[in-house]
């Protein structure tokens, strides 16, 4: 068999889990929680199961929970959305990452990708025999360089993936970044894939400028959201993807034969529970200050942080305690000192490394000072 | 948009589904049972979300589970499978087809498709820019043709995809159909997908002839599993593939950035319950007795049945009573009969029509019961 993912290893979230789980270290590489979810939800979910919902659900997803999605995004971004047509609930934001590039992409195309990238995209344009074009962000403050990004266009240039906040970086775009990409696509085919998994976790008082608030960059973008980094639930793989009626038409074509349809009584129980506001509008502040204490607690070592403003994730420069490689730097601490990070270096392409490894906060407050002091002993 | 599928509209178990709905009918389209599942499975959901199983699992499956499958495959099909390396759970039985053909397709590859097709196949081959070999199984009894399959093979031929039981028509390959099959392959390298969603439902005494028995023929295939069929959850979206170590780790590339991983909590659920043997060996007795039952109720109607070995379904032909299209008369008899059944020429790309409509008979003896009085007065 001819590979059609030659590059392609073992993504480094399942290398460096597995790695933490061998050597007993604190696992703040994968993003995940490690605090309870919400019993309200499951509970839901258990109600919904006995109640019989256990069949398939309409492959587009459970009609109540793309109204309650609708009505969300409405209140939340000023946005008319029809359930109907432009909403599809999918196993998680990943799959729906991979299934709105599957959807457009022809073999020969050209994708922007912002690099460090979250490692799906790139496999996930080549597996459509498209070529992704990399743009790094520029470090330590990973902004995206704008005008780089225009002369990078070209006739085949079919999408831009862009991610707020920024996995790994925890870069939150601002309002001119959007105006940017708006100048930029103007009276262009281009697609945008908008990966917002993070929506609710923008901090420091920022807003999350997602892609919905602005109707002419919706109409021609997927915008991919997750269900389960919302819930903290990362293992229940729901999410859902929102585009145009006219892409989002495309789009199913694709997800109706790939996964089909999403778990039905999960649905069942987000469609009441998305009602609930508190428990996505309280999020940030609480994720906050977990990135806060974990600031704080570092402050006792010799790793500087670099800016995070959302996401699960704050990356740290570790050059004032070591030379060494980062995935070398990340293996060594794991075995050597029981804490587990992710090198930022794979998700560059060409391995650029600016001595820089990525922690995911949102853990208790126990499991963070745990880590620290540890953390504090590296040499 | 250039759309990658042009050919493709809502997939037919969507629009019957929808139509039965409107019209308050009788559902035996869509396969999906309409009796409960097992509570004990459902309360070890619950007990897995309780217990705080609720974030990613490992990206192949939750051990225990690979362990479980690994252990319940030995023991029926005689065959050793190694649990890490050649087993994935997936969203669903789709999803794993979808996942090994996009795994193994490259741009002009051909693939031998029988007809009438779960209506997957096609749009999975063609999404990868592959060309679909199709070849009708020939009325009434859907046997496969072998000799023409020999005549169709080109250097282009990358795959054969077989479904036992077959789905719509419910035939069973026989050991027989196993061994034209490897007669077929030797030599070659020619590809298998076996779809064995319907692996536990086998009627008549008949041995389910899984790939798994097969060494030589596995060493070349992917197989794909449903729990959703077996346990009467189709809702719940999981099912496994297995396939050789080396297919299963191009396989993997893109499961890792397709879906990712599959949902934790039912995985550590059915980690559990797949040792009850009980529940699948159970199952083809259970499900028998509704397709015996439902051909019992209809021998008062001018339907006249096709051979049903396995599967949910059981096909009819209707050409005593109406010369319409099977397209009309399906949805004709959901409007005035209130009755759903799903016509058989959608499964053909050319639209042959055998005046044939299929029937799930996965349901409650009350309603196949009604279903078929309903049926009797049809005209
Ligand atoms: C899909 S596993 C990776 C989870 C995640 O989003 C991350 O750690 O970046
Ligand atoms: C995935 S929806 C269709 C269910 C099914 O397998 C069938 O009805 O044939």
């Amino acid at each position: 068999l001819t590979s059609k993912l030659p590059n392609v290893g073992t993504t480094v979230f399942t290398t460096m889990s597995q790695l933490a789980l061998e050597h007993n270290a604190i696992n703040l590489g994968q993003g995940f929680p490690d605090f309870p979810m919400s019993e309200e939800l499951t509970a839901l979910v258990c109600k919904a199961m006995r109640d019989g919902f256990n069949q398939y659900s309409h492959m587009n997803g459970v009609p109540s929970l793309r109204d309650g999605i609708a009505e969300k995004v409405s209140a939340l971004y000023k946005t008319n959305i029809h359930p109907n047509e432009q909403i599809t609930v999918t196993p998680g934001g990943t799959y729906a990452i991979y299934t709105a590039l599957t959807t457009i992409l022809q073999p020969g195309d050209e994708v922007i990708v912002f690099e460090p990238a979250y490692d799906s995209y790139i496999p996930n344009i080549e597996v459509n025999g498209a070529v992704p074009v990399r743009i790094s962000l520029q470090y330590p403050d990973y902004a995206i360089p704008w005008q780089t990004v225009k002369e990078r266009l070209t006739a085949k240039t079919k999408a831009i993936i862009i991610n707020s906040p920024h996995n790994p970086t925890g870069v939150v775009l601002s309002a001119n970044d959007i105006q940017q990409l708006k100048n930029l696509v103007e009276g262009t085919g281009i697609f945008i894939i908008s990966d917002e998994v993070y929506e609710h976790l923008v901090f420091d008082g920022l807003q999350h400028e997602s892609i919905l608030r602005y109707p002419e960059l919706l109409a021609r973008s997927f915008v991919c959201f997750s269900f389960g980094k919302t819930y903290h639930c990362t293992g229940w793989k729901i999410g859902y993807c929102i585009a145009p009626s006219a892409l989002m038409k495309e789009f199913r074509k694709v997800h109706q034969f790939n996964c089909f349809s999403t778990d039905t009584p999960k649905q069942i129980a987000l469609a009441t529970y998305i009602h609930n506001k508190d428990a996505y509008l309280s999020l940030a502040a609480f994720i906050q200050k977990k990135r806060d204490y974990f600031k704080e607690l570092m402050s006792g070592t010799l790793f500087r942080p670099l800016t995070s403003h959302g996401s699960y994730f704050q990356c740290y420069d570790y050059s004032a305690v070591s030379n060494e490689k980062d995935i070398d730097f990340a293996t060594r601490i794991t075995k050597e000192y029981g804490v587990t990070a992710i090198p930022v270096s794979v998700f560059y392409k060409d391995g650029e490394d600016n001595k820089v490894v990525r922690f995911c906060f949102a853990k208790q407050e126990e499991t963070l000072r745990l880590a620290a002091e540890r953390l504090r002993n590296i040499k």
